[in-house]
């Protein structure tokens, strides 16, 4: 397992920075009000391809070498890491293959095709992922670049905290919603070594709640196909990403999926922003613990945009 | 009639700086390739209570003597007007008060009250409101702010061509939605001083077309309660707004309601930005007319981001 360094972090801004936003931070006096912090939202929403994701993807692709550049990347991902994969193959050049399950949303699937990856579609389950993915990897000879437990993607994802904490002077804490870990884990990474002072909070809903259930009892926990409207954060913690959260984060909080919908509401309201509902964690969180962060300068990763605006969970 | 001019923009710019967002200028790849032209959006949705009217509501607030600004201000409107004048009003600690037609959404009556100002209502008649606004004048000796036809307003909103010829260099055009007027005439205001080459576009839509009526006949022609679900542009010019619109504006281009709706999601989903159906009619016209626009820099007014998330057009 090879874990990334604070200079892999260095390595990745400049390899990304002609293809990744250096992406903007907002504020709302409203939502400071109303949560007694001053919150500085970090917008990876306005990310390339509309996610942090971008940032890794990016990294890990433009750290091919030509050779292996040539054979092209793959992945499995129904989310943002597919899309995003494909934005930055596109954007060297090279082909990317995303295995996708066949009841995945037709949008996702556009959206890889649309930077120009192929989609092959598997059966909804864990071993036709895994043989369909198989096939693809032996006829194309990709290399396989996993959404999150990946040396590169998060060195690449650890970019962001180091733009917000040059967008923001004297932060006290940053909150970031987990699912895999990769953004938290890259945030810890940066934070880490750059602003140790700066405590990290990771934010996840109540039902798929098995980071906070691992991170009490200081082992992975997996869930068994949790459901959630953050559909961003279903997945589990691996090794890589465990390794960083058991050591840096400071706490995790859990938000309803009630909490979590009403946050993302007032952010969309307020900020008048696009967000999907993994971002909405954060807020949630932060709301329902006044008491940890009153009186305190937060950074709070947007982590997305991509929402189906023709079926939102409050509709 | 008193015509503002240059000096008057420059002093509403000094007066509102510490109560108005300096907003941002997006830009998407996507949207530049679909029309072919370079795309600018000025996001005025982000400006404080969501709209480009804080700017005009508040330098006619501001601008008030000591005697004046203590019997308040008010004005009629169920829109963005009545909200910024009460948010503006608010920031000076003076009353405010809208009178609304008791059918108006809730959500925009309590919009007012939640920054401090007044609800007074009216039947949903021309006549009931004058004569419940003449009362509450003769009762209060509040200082009547029109929604656009008043040279105070026009200078305030002039102000946000400003900052943009300021964000972006060499723009050839820059294209904002006419309703009553009061934003493209402000925009004809500042421009025609400060970079006299820059053209400028008004995008109405079809359904309440009496601002391209108008200009095609040379005199105002007032619609016939027009509905649009650009409910912003609804209202007729006058007298002030016509003499910038009748002199320095170079084209007006409608679009239909499914275009307008069209072009709404499209920023929603390419931006990532919230934004009110009003804002979206000017990328309906690019997109309607890409010979006019194609090849060029052009400034796009995002007037605000006040949506019922509830009551989305496409759901």
């Amino acid at each position: 397992m090879k874990i990334p360094t604070i200079g892999d972090m260095l390595t990745a801004r400049g390899r990304i920075a002609a293809c990744c936003h250096h992406t903007p931070v907002l504020t709302s006096s409203l939502l400071n009000v109303m949560t007694g912090a001053q919150l500085y939202f970090k917008c990876e929403n306005f990310q390339k391809a509309g996610a942090f994701k971008a940032r890794g993807a990016s990294n890990a692709v433009f750290g091919l070498s030509k050779d292996q550049a040539k054979k092209g990347v793959a992945t499995h991902s129904s989310g943002n890491h597919g899309t995003c994969l494909s934005y930055a193959a596109g954007r060297r050049g090279i082909p990317c293959t995303v295995v996708m399950p066949r009841t995945a949303p037709q949008a996702k699937k556009d959206a890889v095709k649309g930077y120009g990856g192929r989609v092959v579609e598997c059966e909804p389950s864990t071993s036709s992922r895994e043989a369909v993915f198989a096939d693809v990897v032996a006829e194309t000879a990709a290399e396989f670049v996993h959404p999150y437990n990946d040396h590169r993607v998060i060195a690449g994802q650890a970019t962001c905290a180091a733009e917000l904490v040059e967008q923001v002077e004297g932060l006290d804490a940053v909150v970031a919603p987990i699912g895999g870990g990769g953004m938290v884990s890259g945030t810890c990474l940066t934070l880490s070594s750059l602003a140790p002072k700066v405590k990290i909070f990771a934010a996840e809903p109540e039902k798929a709640d098995d980071a906070y259930r691992s991170f009490k009892a200081g082992h992975i926990i997996a869930d068994d196909a949790p459901e959630t409207v953050a559909d961003g954060l279903k997945v589990p913690l691996k090794e890589l990403t465990w390794h960083f959260v058991s050591r840096y984060v400071s706490d995790i909080h859990t938000a309803s999926e009630q909490e979590i919908v009403d946050a993302m509401k007032l952010i969309w309201k307020r900020l008048k922003i696009v967000i999907e509902p993994s971002s909405a964690v954060p807020l949630a969180t932060i709301l329902k613990h006044p008491e940890v962060f009153a009186g305190k300068r937060i950074g709070v990763i947007l982590t997305g945009g991509n929402v189906d605006l023709e079926k939102l969970p409050w509709s």
